[in-house]
């Protein structure tokens, strides 16, 4: 998908809402379990239910590693099933990746090819050489961790690296990079004060969100400091919407918590 | 497996080889391609052959992951396989994973839990938050990515953070993190010059090396500059051993490359 479909979408359903697909079994509500595959089901009737409130859907692939093969087919299912069913939609491999040169494009090739993912997060502690193979694909994202919203992003993220903070120098180098204009990056809602800045260094670049929500992260906050003419947010909740309910209609409560965040959207989108 | 008994394992094989196993099914022997598995087959073939010459096999994931479901098989039959034939031997998922608090916990338990293996690497981007998940877990170690083999690294990694280069930063604040003695610290040998340094930083800790062969490093640089009383170093070769031929007696060829290797640390821990 290119950037022009994304915005497109977005001016479409007044929404950038992403939808974080963080699927656990012990939260998943317990009528599932006794489906042949839990995560897919419950994966499908999210989508189902809120497919028309967001712009894109963002599994963490941690939550299906764990789960071993079948959490790998799991997760081969809901990409297939999105791609086939609402090809609209901007789909994110929430992977964090990131190796040497040569072995970056295996990874590349994992999620953009065998998969059909949109875009991959990839850590940026390796550089140049692990994040290009990357961004060499046509119309697929690379979206850059730069300042992530946990608290461990102070640990290095925040330290000044010849007199500049790290992230800073990871947004300036990365936009050095071949083929830069497939960059996204990573910056986390609980730091939304530091958006001024971040948008001095990447004003074009689409920005994925965490921490709206669960982590306290604020959207209007986002807004305000982070929204430039394209819109270019994209504001990711996963436990807030998906664990909304775990009765039998968890699919239709976790609409209204998307419905709730689509509409703040709509309001932000008029202000604009 | 504890450190002591890694430690046991070098001293009694003479050897502190690590043999990365980045099967490439375009790199193979093509008469296996014919197998059901050629991967595990490949595998399977590389540890019979060269098992008593080494003490460590690092599959990279972003190999396996390439071939989606198939690959994942692959690699789970391989690890599997090194687990009931090999107990002896320090199994390594290099996966360079790293995510937020909870999400880390998954991928630990994805390579600790589900498939077993003794260490995984892990990114410190993130830092301690996203670490701390990894050590946890009892007699099995997180090698974190300190200062990499390739070009990329002088991005981030060598740029001073706080008048202290990154990797150095990132050295030091690791060690103040929860079970920071099941630490270990992914260093490229293309970069040994730079082990003085770090071993005053991390006197104790093993320390996995990469780039020796293919991308240039050198072994006896490396064992100068990094080992210490307990040898400390896990020194891997990836290519230049497992696509020493590509006959129908490339493990042997391999166990040569091996061997040659071997013997090489051999004359280094006589010399220590």
């Amino acid at each position: 998908m290119t950037t022009e479909q994304l915005v497109q979408q977005i001016r479409k359903k007044q929404s950038f809402l992403c939808i974080g697909l963080d699927t656990d079994l012990e939260k998943i509500p317990p009528h599932l379990l006794n489906s042949d595959d839990p995560i897919f089901e419950f994966n499908k009737s999210i989508i189902d239910a809120t497919h028309h409130l967001c712009v894109a859907y963002k599994p963490n692939t941690a939550f299906y590693e764990a789960y071993g093969i079948k959490g790998w087919k799991a997760l081969k299912k809901t990409i297939t099933y999105l791609n086939k069913n609402y090809p609209e939609i901007f789909t994110i491999a929430d992977a964090k990746r990131g190796d040497i040169g040569n072995t970056s494009t295996r990874y590349a090739k994992a999620f953009f090819e065998d998969l059909h993912f949109d875009s991959v997060t990839v850590a940026p502690y390796m550089g140049k050489d692990s994040v290009e193979p990357f961004l060499s694909f046509n119309d697929k994202h690379t979206i850059l961790l730069a300042l992530t919203s946990n608290e461990g992003a102070f640990d290095y993220q925040t330290k000044k690296t010849e007199n500049k903070e790290l992230y800073k120098q990871v947004l300036q180098t990365a936009m050095t990079y071949t083929n830069a204009e497939n960059l996204m990056f990573v910056v986390g809602a609980t730091k939304a004060e530091y958006l001024t800045e971040i948008r001095k260094i990447v004003p074009d670049n689409f920005l994925l969100v965490p921490g709206v929500g669960a982590q306290g992260g604020s959207l209007e906050e986002v807004c305000k400091y982070g929204m430039n003419k394209d819109v270019g947010l994209l504001i990711n909740s996963s436990r807030g919407i998906i664990y909304a309910s775990q009765e039998k209609n968890f699919d239709k409560e976790a609409a209204k918590k998307a419905k709730e965040l689509q509409l703040q959207m709509k309001s932000a989108l008029i202000a604009m």
